[in-house]
């Protein structure tokens, strides 16, 4: 209780390290916000600045009162001779307990905190594939069922004690991969555990929402629909790698600087060599040098080591941006080659690129990081080998399985009482008119003529 | 002194803690910047960014000089068998000495950046509310007293050792209230001390300014002049968020995890339920998804549990949210019912959601968090009783009266001398062509035609 | 790392707190890019955002390879007696040995990534002087050679062990000022190192670039051309500003709350005097509150501070702040008078508060916090006496001599063969339009006319 002599124990320093972390990630929403806003149309700006000031609100409330017991409460453990075992029944499956924080005291609740950030950051992921038309209620209801039980859910199994998959185990010997001594599923910062989550959900909600008016044309096919501020979109993206620090390195959930240090560097290099490799890509394909394929890239490079960052080598981190960035590129141009309209580029950024970076821990990985990263006195043969690999595969195909069996029937519910998207009269005018009170969010003279006079053109 | 071998001890790990709190705490400085620049008109833009500028500029300056030494300085103590001792005279009511940092040694100078940041948020609040027709030196001047001499005095009241309300005296014996057993004024991170000087001085401000040109028709009736930039104004909105982690997380002044932690989910609990509410609210209200009302909202809910963030239950916390989001939006309809135009809402934001945060702390604090929060090892009788009820509200009278006293002659001094506002003609032209040499905050050709082919309506 | 039970290391919370400052130190980067972004006309925004977002790619990657080891590989080193000791040959001059972090173990990875942060810093000073005209591979090419190898060898000769000039020796005996009682060149946080470095690379790109077109007209006079967005300029101050508290205090490199916070108090006195002094400045010289002005003088108060945070009392800081605001305002009318075109002020900025920076830590330092600041034991006659002055001199004049013999030549090169600067009809039509695939960073509606009717003029 900071006592301001002696010395600073290692679990009040966990504790602020953890805050801090926490901190920036939270953070991370304005960068999603800036991102978003300044990718749609002018008319739907104060749509997402609303939809996205609510996603935090109801990530915290909703994860509060629920999410966090699903993910991490532990009523539900059986207690063999005394000792907490996972049983095979629903605690490999959910949490139970400690409800609206009801178990807590003040030594843990950091964690509560660092959690809540991180849920709500699924949610948002949502928001962009589904701007322009999705309604907001719609969208509401999206978030509160990502944020308090599909989100938790997917991090219980991979990061919760006893989760089916999780590298936590108590006992290594209740892996299910124990017979042939491989641990659980890697995924350090939340790659699959967050971003493939926020993806998927967003693919699914992307595809059943349909695109928006215009976005493609008679003979299907795509007409671009710029962004309105591309400022402020790279002011989005810079926020997002900052608070990439704190979501990474926070992730070593206790104050240790070498583990800190390790995921600083590999979450610097592989966005920085994603971007490079963009900047040439883009120029081959789009024939120029474009903002947007770039911006992305940065991100789809930050998603991509996300689940590697604290346990694969340098040179791996710059390969896994490397080819993080033919990822985003590629998964986008798939996107589109289905139809599907995704107005900030979500599913390939965070689905592709989260799929990747589960599988690249799963390729990179070594013994030795690991150890460190997860702090393990034992040893599993798996790592770094054919068997991690099956691992990673089979955390992917979960993760896909369970948020498609939530997402998609919940989409759809919501499409057959019509409740899902806005009208097309609604969605030409934009959202800021018809759901914001016919305001917009930018209002003023035109462009002043007293400069234009001394303008250089 | 930062030796490579050895552990951290506690009190260096203080330093560091209340550093990086304090550089979030500067950084909300930008939040009220584009949280205000946004919400003024397109032609008083480059007016709110130079006045923010030069506030932190002043506060820093004219804290440095005098603040500190009043809110902090410890020479009028009385000395009793070498024992400080608040008197009964000034040192009650002021502080005094260690003007310009004179006494200090780098071992405490982390505090004065932490309470200078602080200072300069009082006066940054006022800027707004009298935007878009005030006098820029009449408003330099008001910063001035504000962060030299107003705030200080508060500050010493509630927070320095001795201050008359103040829970930290030397010995709870010498409280005004120890007949009863009660010790002093909770207000943790100073809903009151911060929060509610700034909102008075912004209302009697706005009041004696009066509303700007055309902001209520002739039959007295409000008409809307939107903000230029919404996107801006959100922007601002999460930067504060953020920052405010470091305002009432490092209000615990020292290297604390359970109590920081503690005042991280409650600082997160109530913004999340004023913005849910809000948005029910503004559907009722205004009949739309009202995004200024939301943004404010949050704000409010910040306001709100400033105060008692270290010391109410996670329950009581979202209550608080919950009232703050009423009591800003009939704050709110208060000020326009009595036809004062606050072009943010800052007195709805700051005085009323300030007031309701200390009385709050009044009703919900409980003596377990007290004790945690204070480090105090004594238990006092008037915790989450009537007494501490009534504590809160002298405190609430006595703010109110100390700036009331101190702004009000000021402000009628500044107008009879024809200094406090600009002449209509300038007010019409705004204030960036006025006072700024013409120019305006954005140029460039107008929106580009070539978009406009492909733009969808 | 990171046991949960017993007490914290020194060195595992100097790792920590350097990763904090570093993470700052990256969102330096968001604050040049919107400062440059909002300072450069409308047509040329995009290109801004990608050659910054670029620069940190660009800096991260090639510090990675190659200039860290040159800054501070130490495998030329001579061994005497198995102990280090600065050759007179190349160890003096440059580093070697580390490529790739190849000697780097986990518990000193943090240092790169700080390190890596600061070089890219100096890179991107430079995009905002040759904004709107350089090709954007041949600024590509500039950034890569300046964080790859000028940099680099600059910051091994002031900040490592045995560079020429520098404070850090293993014995001060090997000082080439031993004979003198002088230790080596005081430059805390890179004043020198990094700002004057970025500002003599900007003034050679942008004098032999030559000025945007239109930018004197016929007699040669200055035209202006106005910032596009003054609001994001006044975002990217504000960034820079909260991200150099992580710069200053980051530089203790050791966790360490007395130095670190002597360096916050002293970063916030002296840019919050220049500001107070660019605003009289900004009367009387421009006829106007001039908001461009206080902006930077901001800035050249941040810069000027740098080399001298640690080891200058308060009011010395407020000097140095005071003067920074004339050596800015002078600098920049310097520039122009030498008709060269800075579209962001970086010369004036970066280059003669950096100048000034230096020597100023030769004027003011003082012995006391000098032996706090660098953890020296001994004592040298140099401090705060002449002979300082002159080493500080002298490492201006080498960190000058130096740049320019590696700039000047490489610009003239790409000049030679044509590739220095974009076609006239490029530059006219702006490099959005002619590199960035003919987008503008903005689309929209013209401002909203339903928001016209109720517009108060």
């Amino acid at each position: 209780d900071g006592s301001p002599i002696g010395f600073v124990t290692q679990s009040n320093a966990d504790q602020i390290w953890v805050l801090l972390a926490g901190f920036l990630v939270f953070w991370m929403h304005a960068g999603f916000t800036m991102l978003e806003a300044g990718s749609v149309q002018h008319k739907n700006a104060i749509n997402i600045l609303f939809k996205n000031m609510g996603t935090v609100a109801i990530g915290a409330f909703f994860y509060y009162l629920f999410g966090y017991a699903w993910a991490y409460g532990t009523d539900n453990l059986i207690m063999e001779n005394d000792i907490p075992q996972p049983n095979e029944g629903s605690f490999r499956f959910i949490g139970s307990g400690n409800y609206a924080l009801n178990q807590e005291t003040n030594e843990t609740r950091h964690s509560w905190f660092f959690q809540a950030v991180f849920a709500a950051t699924a949610a948002t992921i949502v928001s962009g594939a589904v701007a322009g038309r999705i309604n907001l209620l719609a969208y509401f209801a999206t978030a509160s069922v990502l944020t308090a039980f599909v989100y938790p859910v997917v991090s219980h199994w991979i990061w919760a004690t006893g989760g089916w998959i999780s590298m936590f185990q108590f006992d290594r010997a209740d892996s299910i991969f124990a017979d042939e001594n491989g641990c659980g599923m890697i995924d350090f910062a939340g790659s699959g555990v967050v971003h493939m989550t926020g993806g998927i959900a967003a693919f699914w909600g992307a595809l059943i929402l349909g695109p928006r008016l215009g976005r493609f044309d008679a003979d299907g096919k795509p007409v671009d629909i710029p962004p309105h501020n591309i400022t402020i979109q790279a002011l989005g993206v810079f926020i997002l790698w900052f608070g990439w620090y704190g979501f990474n390195c926070g992730s070593t959930l206790v104050f240790d600087g070498p583990n800190a240090s390790k995921v600083a560097v590999t979450t610097t290099l592989s966005p920085s060599t994603a971007i490079l490799t963009s900047i040439v890509l883009s120029r081959f394909i789009a024939g120029h040098f474009d903002i947007g394929m770039v911006l992305n890239a940065a991100l789809g490079g930050l998603v991509g080591i996300t689940a590697s960052c604290s346990v694969v080598d340098d040179w791996a981190a710059i390969l896994i941006g490397f080819i993080s960035a033919f990822v985003y590129v590629g998964g986008s141009k798939l996107v589109l080659f289905f139809k599907i309209d995704d107005p900030v580029d979500a599913i390939a950024v965070h689905g592709f690129c989260g799929i990747w970076g589960v599988l690249a821990a799963g390729i990179f990985s070594t013994n030795e990081l690991i150890q460190s990263a997860y702090s393990s006195a034992e040893m599993c043969e798996g790592w770094g080998s054919p068997l991690q690999f099956r691992i990673q595969f089979i955390g992917v195909l979960a993760i896909i399985s369970w948020v498609s069996a939530m997402m998609v029937p919940f989409y759809l519910a919501l499409k057959a009482i019509n409740f899902l998207r806005v009208s097309a009269e609604f969605e030409e005018t934009g959202l800021d008119m018809s759901e914001h009170g016919g305001k917009s969010a930018y209002t003023g003279e035109p462009m002043t003529p007293q400069h234009e006079s001394t303008k250089v053109t």
